[in-house]
Formats: structure tokens, sequence, C-alpha cells
């Protein structure tokens, strides 16, 4: 949406890895252009960028680079981390039962629990989440973006993560006025509401 | 020494709030520059860019300015906040008798403990002070300086809390091996060892 290029998505199932094993990734997202096949979103968004130099750029130079680099690696290390123990039994129960059972089994072996368990004190872990927010919250007290005026690839990292969540939990990872949820909200309306139009979770 | 131009640095206690208070400052640092007297680690590197255009930059353009304001933010909220429950202690013994009585008072209400029991626990919050540093060390794991193949503002912003915690406390606040360690190893050698001169406390 951010370069304006028109697009197709594909549907995706936990057991489809067969789809994107064509690409030699395991994991989500895969682009193709062409003949092109890029996996990765950080790949991705380099790839845009040099093939469509006259779109709008995801990153603003080797600066840009370098803050959208940390600012992912900040959503890795620490804030991701705490997504699952929020919304991991949401996400279970959006799956169809072949998924379900494989779902389960990997998480709860990752996990060391139940998915049940791992949930049971989420309304503790959302306190943690809203502390480990800190300073994305700090830069969103004084500008409308995480890049500043206009967003860019890093407001995309972190908008990820909460689309993730919105669509398969109804659970509120985000307190109302905390100014984090008014910037998701700021996100949900770019392009016309195009991330908004995804439905929430039955 | 990033701009290359020559300076004269200024003793100062916690007692000598006056000699900020004309800047209009509590706090250190403060730059005094000709007529002009600017106070705040941040505005100071402003002044510098927009007063030494032709001298390196500490700020990449505007993306360079949000590189370094999340890394600032994400410093001032979870990372320096650990800092003083490994180093306060050491940071009283530096003082004379006066600022001691100062500094005591005011940082056990502000801990809500003594000094002593404060620190007690500093091998465990080394532990958390490591795990928090996360996004930074998966920085320095890729590439020499937290701004690239070249320091710039975000990397003094980090080397920032580092420097005062050696020239205080001889408390390993990194352990050996740690990739954010060896990058402060760099940090110490730019400029010909100027930020190692400084010496470590007795």
């Amino acid at each position: 949406m951010h370069k304006g290029l028109p697009f197709e998505t594909v549907p995706w199932r936990f057991r489809d890895r067969g789809t994107a094993a064509f690409s030699g990734a395991t994991q989500v997202p895969v682009l193709i252009d062409g003949e092109s096949v890029i996996p990765d979103s950080w790949r991705i968004a380099e790839y845009l960028d040099e093939h469509y130099p006259h779109r709008p750029a995801l990153f603003d130079g080797e600066a840009g680079r370098q803050h959208a680099r940390f600012v992912a690696h900040w959503i890795e290390s620490v804030v991701h981390p705490l997504m699952p123990a929020m919304i991991a039994l949401d996400v279970y129960e959006q799956l169809d039962d072949e998924d379900k059972a494989y779902y389960r089994a990997s998480r709860e072996k990752r996990y060391g629990t139940t998915l049940e368990a791992y949930v049971a004190g989420r309304e503790h872990t959302r306190t943690v989440f809203a502390e480990t927010l800190a300073p994305l919250r700090r830069v969103l007290s004084a500008q409308p973006f995480v890049c500043g005026a206009a967003p860019a690839f890093a407001d995309y990292v972190v908008f990820g993560i909460f689309q993730w969540a919105r669509s398969v939990s109804r659970f509120p990872v985000l307190l109302d006025g905390d100014p984090v949820a008014t910037w998701r909200g700021r996100m949900l309306d770019l392009f016309g509401g195009y991330a908004a139009r995804f439905p929430v979770c039955p």
C-alpha cells in the first residue's frame, strides 16, 4: 500500500508450509513480483525500494534503514515475545482442526505448558507489555508516527504485531488512552482504512 | 570530539547547581559557545549540527534524528533506570562529604531504601540489564556501531551511560564476550582513545 503498487494476497495456513517452501522460506511473508521471489519482510522492503525508487520510500536512506533496524530488533527481542502470552489461545481458536492439532503440539512444547495455562495471567502480561512499550510511547507522545510526520517501514514493523493480535483476538492488548493505541488507530486509517477492513476475529 | 572542534570541560559537583543554573538548566550538560548557552545533550547536538554544518554530522538528516530519538527514549526509559541499582553506592563513595550528604538523602528518598540495600542485588540486576540490552546486542552483532559503519549521536547517547558507570564504579556492568562490551571498547578507542583517558574510579 505504501508504494501504491497493485498486489494480491494469498491466504495461508499453518500446514501450508509447501506453499511458501518453493521460495526457500519456511516462514511468511513472501513477495512474488514477476519472476522474483523474495522472502522476509526486511528483504521485501529493500527489494521494493530498490526496484520501485520513484514510489514513496520505505527507508529514508541509510539512516532510515538504521532506524528501522533498531526498531525491528527491539520488536523482535522484547516486544513480540510477550504477545503469545496474551493471545496464543485465541490464535488456536481461529484454526481448523488440522491446524489446531499442529499448533497446540508445537506451541505447548515451545512454552512448556498448556495454551490455557500460558495465557492465564494475560492481564498481568499486559502490564509488562505496556511498560516494555515505554520508548515507543515517548516517541508517539511527541509526533504522529514512529518515523516522524509520515509513516515508513519502522511504523509497519511495529504495526504488524498489533494487526496480527487484532485479527486473531478480541483481547485488548493496549488500554484506551495509551498514545500507542492512538497511533494504532492512525495506522488503521491509512490508505482509506485498508488495514481496518480486515475483520477482527469473530 | 566528533565535530573536531576545540573545547574545554568544567568539573562539576552535585552541589554546584548554581554553576549550571545561569543557563536555565538544572542539569548538566550545558554547552557554552561564544555568546550561546545551550543546555540538554539533544539540543547541544542539534545546535552543533546547525552551527557547524561542514563538520561531521551528529544526525544523518531527519531519519538520523528519528533513529537517535528512538534510541535515546529507549535508553532513558528502560536501560538507564537499571544503572543506579548497580552503581549508586559507588557514586556515593566518589563524593566529598558535603555532596555525600546531599546524594544519600536525595537518592534514598527516591529509591525508598538505603543505598546499600538498593545495590545489594546488583548481580541479578546485571542479568536483567543484559536482557534489556537485547535489541542493541542484535544491532552490534551485525555492524560495528549503533549508527552503522561509523558512530553518530545514537552511539554517544548509549555510550554516555557506560562512560558514567566506568568513571564512578569498578563493578563490571557488562560481562566479557558481550558484543555490547566489544562496541564499548571501540567507542573508548575513538579520537585517539579520548574517553579511555578518563581514569576509572580509584
